[in-house]
């Protein structure tokens, strides 16, 4: 990823850039139903690197599989770069974990950028004490072995109702988890710089008891003059 | 609303309104799996001012939509009466945002009491910041535009599977949000705060040891001057 | 319960217990969708003690019947066994509580070593200030008549899609709670005493920097001789 | 059950049954999402004898515990009296079976009115040859004990979100099933044929081109005439 | 609407129909979950007149207020112009009826083109005897007092999660109900019956033993020839 | 597959063939929440072959890409082996088809057994009549491009929570789905062919009149000797 998109995406919300896309075409790059393990971290923001799970079949899923270092769960964890964000298929499934704090331990210690699952994380008590960012749909503390079966290692996948192809861009922030297609990664970053910019101040102005119409979207003209106005002051 | 009224809703919770309703007959004037974000803050009281989505159209949600001054989704945050709760149909749809940080703060300064829908609010952890009561299902970062299309204001909706007039008195606390019907939120809140000094005084008794069998409803006699003497002791 | 396997699961996680039971073919034992109100507690731990609910029937169901002091879910609170588990089959349902803050605190009171539900508390910002673990769904303000009638006492019952039997071991945690039959805890208890004391050795490695190949299960020698060593060194 | 109000009970629809139970307050005695195998039956009417099952522990469901003669789901099969409905809590849970197609055959032969789960049935396309009226949620061919572990017989118990108790009047017709608590048998079936009366009425002038304003509810002092006229023509 | 509209609207498939709304970026047009109670018929073709619903209010819904003739449930089968379908916002709730078998008799008998809701119908066994296209999620015999209160006539209203403005033509057939806005309808039916006749082509191949490679899409030119010579054979 | 095994399976019904696979600890090889479009066929048997979908994005998933050959969903129609049962990865998301009238008419004139999806099929009134073995979720009518994206074929995938891996042996009948891993289809065709014979015994025995205590199973030595006897009689 170009440095200055990982930078500029580090400072903008998701639901910035779910709007950006929207305004592309693509209504369902949102993760639906996940959420930060712990919400006061910095965005999480690295390429996509995906594990896929099927349901597990209990012969192929006892707790020596472990013992195989191309467990692909445990492989996962291994390869997946430096700068990236490990995003799992659980199907949606809570009920038995996608990994948990030890896995996760590794992968922080490995220089990932993040872990996001549409299941659940084990120890999620000790996960959410990490300063990494981890996202789930609920806790499960079950192996997951018991409803999981590690199958594939950096294929396109559904997380969250959302397509997630490696490569793809990964963002997290304090509300959630959003997928961007790898080429148009650097022009939403961009866009979504700027309208953070509008949209910090129209904040401003909204809190000074501006009324939003005309102001949001900028429909009177005296609402971009304005926003000139505060960019030049703010130096945005 | 009657300031009594209002004064009195502050100071009980919705569990305790929720019995009171119970013994009318009503049964389902909780909002079922709505939140607050702001737990910390004190009751949110207000009469129901309503907005009506329905599912989008995508040609006629397109994000150019905003820029009409009489957007339903605009227009509600504009018109809503300070004193009011802005209560949401969503259709318990949290797959996109009901609002936002921008409007909710611009809610806020209008001198609304509260905002509430049964789907989610995007920018989220800024409206968890707010010193003003919102509640929803879960975090949604994707525009309304998405899976809403804003269609009425203050008509009778559903939100939370529970039957909202416009008028109805909206009380919130830390555990969730009740829907008074307006011919009886006088006589609600003075019944609510007697009941509430009866569980006050029951639960110190408890936490004095004492057992509930003819404490709590007090069928023994005892429990009943006791509480006599509490309330003198209390001034309540 | 043997006051050693009782100080063994104080000191043990959910997920580890998971894992133990997972290798005896138990597959089902964690309570599904079921999160702690207040989870900066110690453990849970006790056994388990039942009440059940089934769908309330609106004439046996009148704010009236809890003035009969053989109410179940009066008669349950004050009957739970001192360091036992109170655990309420509501049928996964939290449209109307399973127990509201006095029940709790009288529960609390009685030494009682915590509550559960599968639907929801009432009054749950209460309890979660109560230096008692109780664990639910979602907090629910409707009084329990509204949608459940009490019917048992202490008998096998459903929750969170687990089997629970009287007297089974429950064990709570931040994450969740586990059931452990009764006949299993001693030994349960033990190897995951085993089992944490490696897994708290393996997060040691992984911090700094080891991978979890050949460690994490310990399948090189060399694992198996530094977790011996760092029990010398740790004493454990 | 009185052989008038069983003979009657026959005659009825659920549907006039929900309404007259509606009329007293009970609103939730309908059987959610139970349907019936076999629709061309006449009504299934009898006094509820019911099978409570709870989530299935694995040690304790293997394919064993059938060779016990008092195993509570084959007890059942064998204990239900002549003319009564077996009625099973499955939780709703449907993806194992809560009986097949050999018990169901033993339940016919031994006399019983009919069977219903809020679960499913395994060797449905056999059941459903059977003259017999049984109900559920949908297909399931595994073994109940896969999910399901058999633990009382002719306790109180809900079904279909319903509460059932043992001896409640239990109907079916190609709808649906509908649960009359034991005391209001009579009372309800004999009010239920004087509304059936009323409405195969109204549907014959419906039929014939009449307006339902003024007709249905009989309003207009016209309608109450044409049905007096009526009946004596029809001899009902 | 345009006769000629109508008359090839009844005679392609929703399956068809989608294709084309799908082609202009409208996707959500088929009502979810929505299946025919008597799928024999002949297609339901006709303008959306609407019935919305919020949840019901136990004092605003006793059993007298359909005496009242304005009653919007009673109005609405009385307004709905002939050649309409009735399509209901039943909030996809199938726990109480959306209507029974006399009132959509009477319907019938009005001239109306069908009827449509995302609940349940009562009498549903009647109702599936009528010649007459009726629609739902699955049978509900208690009376829609139960849980639903009538609020509106011909407002936008969501319905299976589609949306459903007056006047956008409604089309049925025995897989299920998909929604046109008016300003498409001409050009939608013109162009599914052009892809009908195509679609029939191929399947004439491919029963003939042809591979769909090439032929569907026809991007192979033998494909396009011989779709005209079939067109010229059979007259289309 | 060897062709006494396909014959066995040809012959014995789902609910059998789970018990076979329980007995050997495999509790989730039924698919859920899959039924017949046209029960009135014979059973399907075959290897599964398998197509799996993840979420569509929009800009993926135009019309346009059905003119590729290589496009993986029209390619699994082409590719799938005679005698193979095609296995669809909806997520069981049945809001778009998996596949329509004119691909499954393809794959039968191919020669596969069958088609199966998690999801739904559009056209499924034309697919009810092909005398080929399909099984879906529900019908639905948009295609596939509005919700799924076709992604890969032959993989291991998920289908109605049951694991699918390409070679295993996939039975349905007028109940549902099973899949058999690959190594056990021999012994268990085997194995339930004997059961079958018994439970044919038994449905005799009962439908005399005969007490399934002692008989089913058969715990009393009479019933054994019985069963022999009617074998000799019945020739199996």
């Amino acid at each position: 990823m170009n440095p200055q998109t990982r930078a500029q995406l580090a400072k903008v919300s998701t639901a910035t850039l779910c709007t950006a896309l929207f305004k592309r075409g693509l209504r369902r790059q949102y993760l639906q139903n996940v959420q930060p393990l712990n919400p006061g971290l910095p965005n999480m923001v690295g390429e996509a690197f995906t594990l896929r799970y099927i349901p597990a079949r209990e012969d192929l899923n006892t707790i020596e599989v472990f013992k195989d270092p191309q467990h692909p769960q445990r492989a996962a964890i291994e390869q997946c770069p430096p700068g990236a964000v490990l995003v799992i298929d659980s199907r949606g499934d809570a009920r038995a974990a996608s990994a948990g704090g030890i896995l996760v331990s590794r992968l922080m210690k490995r220089g990932a950028a993040g872990i996001v699952t549409d299941g659940g994380f084990r120890d999620s008590p000790d996960i959410a004490k990490l300063p990494f960012p981890a996202y789930h749909q609920r806790p499960s503390a079950p192996t997951n072995l018991t409803h999981h079966h590690a199958i594939d290692i950096n294929v396109p996948i559904g997380c969250g109702d959302a397509p997630v192809f490696p490569g793809d861009v990964v963002v997290g922030d304090a509300e959630g988890v959003i997928v961007i297609p790898a080429q148009l990664a650097d022009e939403i970053a961009a866009e979504a710089t700027e309208m953070t910019a509008f949209e910090d101040f129209v904040t401003d102005e909204v809190m000074n008891g501006r009324s939003i119409i005309g102001l949001y979207p900028p429909t009177d003209e005296r609402a971009k003059d304005d926003f000139a106005a505060w960019r030049r002051v703010k130096g945005r």
